[in-house]
């Protein structure tokens, strides 16, 4: 390829600000994430789009591991009488479900759904497994594909498949299982924050924004930037509203028979777009380095007279720091040039490039340069995995700080819904709000604005005091927003 | 629980010389590895049974990325039309396919199957990657769940879903793509041989048995406890068949269209019924310490009065042994007694038993039992990391012994099919026989023995020069047996 088309391929993404849609489908193509599948809604996630989510997955298990969860693996096929079982729970999923009717040649007696989520077939089987408050509480996650038949679908953050942990717990009462609720949700929220570097605000779910069988719902909102939300995490509160529907009963130490209180709670492949979303810019993707499949490339420089004990000393720095636990890969190609690979690799969102040319190698350094602020830095190679490694860290800090500065500055505070139209009629960014508690002013800020209630925050930076549509007195303050 | 239902419990695992099928289905079931599930011919993996596959999973994973391979995801769905396009393949695998006529709420304009292998959703996907020479090898894993609607089901070893790997590659040439093929049937073997103690007998399938799109497959056949075979994992070379299916040609060096070379290759959670059958014993199971959750189980033991002392180290080994590395736990509850501890743990297969007393504790030593020869070793305390290391790996080395004395044992060499069947008329283990290479005499040993070819194999103890059947000259030398 020529330096010419290579430019061209690399300018081919377009600028966020001109149209954002645009910019996350041409950056995350050109970085070779995703491809779309021939069937409606559904992804291929290629190697480099896998990775990220291997990584995640590895991270957020051990997590999961040391908050004592064991994983396990239920059924994809969820019987049809198992939806009826819970009221809210299939009108919620009823109309997204895609449907095995046939199988083995025959025609099945009971229609089988590709699970969209699995508490009924775990509380099916919850309710075999437990007998007495000895058995509680049951700890489980599982790692799958779901399925969700969406109309609107756009590439990791809404796809017919996706791939998910959905965690399944059951508890001998209600504090024992909010507790659970809660120890989760700071768990994603912790794991989002210092692992994907994306800064969230965590709160309530209203009642109608809650999951369809939920008592409450919690979540973890983090803004992208476009200004709209995605929902990175969520936590529930089930109640007994599951172990009524299947029975999940105990023995308690009163030898009484008892429902259990059960939770769930999740992560999905969207994390991926949210992470794409929060940190790219105009030049493509900006990987997080907890999660980049590729965390430094190294680039060796300058004139082929003097490239010999360039490479020798870049093999042996590729060598060390793969052995240092740094995820790096080197370029020596001779036939595209430096500043090919550099924008390449920017486009590919690699957190730190290395360069290392002859004048560096008489020094004795080689250069680090931040993919967030484009600085370089010179440090001592006798050094360099230490220095790797800090930079990896520095880099993580400028993303998080970045994002955070972002979501300060996008997140506004208003007074009624007329001053929240006004103010900007794309409605960019986060507005915290008071709000009466009535489900017709939060309609009314849907159809007026196509802002949604995101969460009501546990940590509000101020209390409102009136409902910004009906002006009445607020019984929450909460965070509204325009949502993927 | 009284001493006496402890022991009930234990005795309710059928012997294996009584009833093999129904000793598995108690074993596996007692150590609470599997449940059923309330969809036809699927199992529930609980948390002891799916963390054996976990850590089979990470094992293979790390070897599949050693040899250059990366992992992606393809959907679950598959178009009916791309069945058609590879006509071996719709009819191997027509009978057996689940599908999805409706989504949404509406009818599918085409139905789509769940997935029993991703041949052809990955050919059409690669038909779109690959363009040049330069594209090539495309070297994919996935790690996915996959239905074959099976109308008898056995508990991992024959199920509707199950969880499996299958490696997908595109090459050049056919060199190529037979050199992955092979290398990859070999990493199975080393991965079945050196990490599940299994021994197996690699080899080609015959034209009958192999895989449906495939020019050649290869296996790795292994003896269970009951003298049949369970094909452990299987690598196809698959020619061009999916390439001129899907139309996956590239460029070659010579600017010439071709077609590439595929290749398949996959295991599946088959691996843990095999892994349970092959080592198993009336006890119970008996895990390969590689992949057993629990390597070792600490039991206290010793009169009340002197516990004290006897628990404190022994929470300090257990900490120590953590540290080293060993997956540990510890058993220190009063209210069961230590022989229904030993018991216990003997049926779930815990590959080692710490005895820790008071005069152990005197003498600055702790006792080592192996499950597999029940055998104790008194080891100092100073020294217990690398003593539980060197067991684990002794354990290891005793169980492959003991499989492999048991598959030479049960190998016969035959000359006719009397022979074969006048033997035993269960047909326990596997049979070398000659055979001419056609589809009737193959078919004929099956009819009247009840046993398949297993496979053609590389290195057989002895070249056979007449065929079983028809007495004509050998082409082959086959291994057959029953199979699961």
């Amino acid at each position: 390829m020529s330096k010419e088309t290579d430019k061209q391929f690399v300018k081919e993404i377009t600028p966020q600000g001109e149209d954002f849609s645009r910019w996350y489908l041409d950056a995350i193509r050109k970085a070779d994430l995703m491809d779309y599948a021939p069937v409606r809604g559904c992804i291929v996630f290629k190697p480099d789009g896998y990775e990220l989510w291997e990584l995640i997955q590895r991270q957020l298990d051990d997590r999961f591991k040391a908050t004592g969860h064991r994983n396990a693996y239920f059924p994809l096929f969820i019987p049809e009488s198992f939806f009826q079982k819970e009221k809210e729970h299939v009108e919620g999923f009823n109309p997204e479900l895609p449907w095995v009717t046939e199988a083995g040649g025959e025609k099945l007696e009971e229609r089988l759904a590709i699970r969209p989520t699995s508490e009924t077939m775990i509380g099916h089987m919850y309710a075999k497994w437990i007998q007495s408050y000895r058995d509680l509480p049951v700890l489980i996650n599982q790692w799958a594909n779901v399925v969700r038949w969406e109309k609107r679908t756009l590439p990791f953050l809404r796809t017919s498949e996706f791939l998910w942990q959905e965690g399944h717990t059951a508890h001998e009462d209600e504090a024992d299982a909010r507790k659970e609720t809660m120890l989760m949700l700071e768990t994603y929220r912790e794991f989002v924050e210092n692992v994907l570097a994306i800064p969230v605000i965590a709160g309530q779910k209203t009642e109608s924004e809650k999951f369809a069988g939920a008592v409450d719902t919690y979540s973890i909102e983090a803004m992208m930037r476009d200004g709209r939300a995605v929902q990175a995490g969520t936590s529930h509160y089930l109640g007994t509203n599951f172990a009524e529907a299947f029975e999940i009963k105990y023995l308690d130490r009163e030898n009484k028979q008892q429902l259990v209180h059960t939770t769930s709670w999740g992560v999905s492949t969207r994390l991926i777009g949210a992470l794409i979303m929060v940190h790219g810019d105009d030049r493509g993707l900006i990987l997080p380095p907890k999660v980049a499949p590729t965390q430094a490339v190294l680039i060796p420089i300058g004139p082929p007279a003097k490239r010999e004990p360039v490479l020798a000393k870049a093999g042996e720095m590729l060598a060390d720091l793969k052995a240092a636990g740094v995820r790096i890969r080197m370029d020596d190609r001779n036939d595209v040039s430096p500043g090919w690979k550099f924008n390449e690799y920017e486009m590919r969102g690699i957190p730190i490039r290395i360069e290392l040319g002859p004048r560096d190698l008489e020094n004795g350094q080689a250069v680090l340069v931040s993919r967030v602020t484009g600085e370089k830095r010179a440090v001592a190679l006798d050094n360099i995995a230490e220095e790797v490694k800090a930079q990896l860290e520095a880099v993580h800090q400028e993303m998080y700080n970045r994002a955070l500065a972002f979501t300060q500055e996008n997140f506004r505070s208003v007074e009624t819904l007329d001053e929240l139209k006004s103010s900007d009629d794309k409605l960019r960014g986060f507005v915290l709000a008071g709000w009466c508690g009535s489900r017709e002013c939060e309609s009314t800020v849907k159809e007026e604005t196509g802002a949604t209630s995101r969460n009501i925050p546990f940590e509000p930076k101020e209390r409102k005091t009136k409902c910004l549509v009906c002006g009445k007195d607020a019984k929450h303050t909460v965070v509204f927003a325009r949502a993927y």
